[in-house]
């Protein structure tokens, strides 16, 4: 039996309640530009041995927790967590992205593929368990995976690529196969992210980092398609409280009314995209969730402010009958950069939370 | 004196005249994928070596209208001969991308930039008048540059980056010597564009190929504002004739009635973007370039087509009172990879030739 939440500000907001101000937390806050997180990383000797590892995943997930005020905590974990377990043997080499050691290219190399069997992630989930334990209800935790499309990328590719020439010729040459690859990957999420709730996580978040690359009409049929048939199939409630799902497309803001549809709370923008008017368009029907380019954090404080006061105004002043509903969660837009100076990051929860208040007292 | 034109149909179309067919060209048509060029390549012994040399630039620009019927040919040079004019160095590592000898990061390294003595690019200028010659009228020769911003990101982070890190750490912290900069390029290369009309290009294009990483707001006050303040001094005729301006925004999908009014007379667009509805969008106010995924060109044949005419049929029919006018040239959304098979372009420019005259007769 978990304690009970102290801070429920992220959750509401993921579903468009009243707060006292805008929520906060950072995409990768548990990563490579906090010290401590370098240390731990250290005696755990990689990437993967981190992540597979119950205590050091619950040390790190809480790291960032212990210097920032932030409102949610986030699963140490990777994206590619699920072709792993589909036995495409997933590594990061020093320095380098993620590597699987099969590629799936072919006729042959689909037809192996299946949804995996879950036992082969438990150590995330013992994770989630873990995690949840350590946290003793400050913040709530969010739990996530990649999307469909996103997985199968990496699995074409065999690893990150600039022109994504392979997942791509697959799409464009063999759509029967692609289709075949996303909607096994799409059932494995689901049940993933079930398994995640099972265990613990308050929120799900689907990462399509990838979703930007595709041409119009090829995002729909093969990555928005595929998100939709994960969220279809979530877990709404656990233990009676609503588990909110956020939908994160790098590059997706053409597409927003489309991605607002696929049945996701919560809807992540980059920082191209104006919130205001994102707002505007999606007439308040999702919950938005970012949307700072990392990049600010790179500027001295009272930059940093600035900008983070601008995000906040962009979105706009909470409304409805308390005045005090909005339903925008702060966040980057993509992850934190590995060279920001962590008391940057200080400087931007502080202005998050002091301008949001101010906001909702006007 | 040059030859008169014998097919205009590219620039018929830059300008919403009626044209027979829907005009095809395709970014970076004169490079890699092509054996020919690796063989002249081969020969100049570097990148720099093809560019600065009259004859060699002349070569591989014909090249690919020896293969297919392509409706205009474009300048073979690089986006950043600029900034290499303004002293910093240009270079092109074996298999790698550009590098500056030079960064421009403080205070000290601004204040030694200029618009650059044009004497030093004579070799693009020798190349235009060079390739006019050559093309003895065959199509329209287009000349280019990159933008401010564009050339910007490679002065400042000296090479191509992933996450613009530097450049948009200069722009948040420094706004101030980030603006001085961009006033510098601006003049520079619409000094330089200006030259290319002179030598005789007949079109001129502005690649903001790294337009799109900056946020909302950013990209209006940093990239924009500067390739309007190129387009604003770029000469409109030559010898009595329009000289047709695009401005392409790699990225630029959620900023295009802004791109529109920047007063170029064509929009470039890469394949996120759905033709048809940037078309309703900017009601045919300016001509639209683009935009297939340069990866569709490793399906087969069959598949090639079907995606050619899906694009052509996105644009729709041609309108006006000839029932030819429609203002769309087909390209792709971004360089043609040097992966390519070089017998698959053929299949393309046939389509869009073929198709494009079909839907006119309808």
């Amino acid at each position: 039996m978990n304690a009970p939440l102290q801070n429920d500000t992220f959750l509401r907001a993921c579903l468009r309640q009243a707060t006292d101000y805008t929520p906060v937390w950072l995409m990768r806050q548990a990563g490579r530009y906090l010290p401590e997180y370098r240390e731990t990383r250290g005696r755990a000797g990689s990437f993967m041995g981190l992540a597979t590892n119950t205590d050091y995943a619950t040390e790190v997930t809480l790291q960032p927790l212990e210097r920032y005020p932030l409102d949610a905590a986030i699963l140490f974990s990777d994206i590619l967590t699920v072709p792993d377990a589909m036995g495409l043997g997933l590594s990061f080499a020093q320095g380098e992205g993620p590597r699987f050691a099969k590629q799936v290219r072919d006729e042959a190399a689909v037809a192996e593929l299946a949804v995996p069997d879950m036992d082969k992630l438990r150590y995330v989930f013992d994770a989630v368990g873990s995690i949840r334990k350590a946290l003793n209800g400050r913040v709530p935790l969010i739990g996530f995976s990649g999307s469909p499309w996103t997985l199968a990328c990496y699995m074409v590719e065999g690893g990150g690529s600039d022109d994504y020439r392979h997942v791509k010729t697959l799409m464009y040459a063999r759509p029967d196969l692609m289709h075949r690859i996303l909607a096994i990957n799409a059932d494995a999420v689901a049940t993933y992210l079930n398994a995640q709730i099972d265990a613990g996580a308050q929120a799900v978040m689907v990462f399509d980092s990838w979703g930007g690359v595709l041409a119009d009409g090829a995002f729909q049929a093969f990555s928005l398609a595929y998100s939709r048939r994960v969220l279809s199939q979530l877990k709404t409630h656990a233990n009676g409280q609503r588990v909110p799902s956020i939908l994160f497309t790098k590059g997706g803001g053409l597409w927003l009314d489309e991605i607002a549809d696929a049945g996701a709370d919560v809807i992540g923008l980059d920082w191209t995209v104006n919130l205001g008017r994102a707002r505007q368009q999606l007439q308040d029907r999702v919950a938005l969730q970012g949307n700072l380019d990392p990049n600010v954090l790179f500027a001295p404080p009272e930059a940093i402010r600035a900008q983070a006061r601008a995000v906040l105004d962009s979105f706009g002043p909470p409304q409805g009958p308390e005045g005090r509903m909005g339903g925008h969660i702060f966040n980057l837009g993509h992850g934190i950069s590995q060279f920001t100076p962590p008391e940057h990051v200080s400087a931007l929860i502080d202005e998050v939370h002091r301008h949001s208040r101010a906001m909702r007292v006007r």
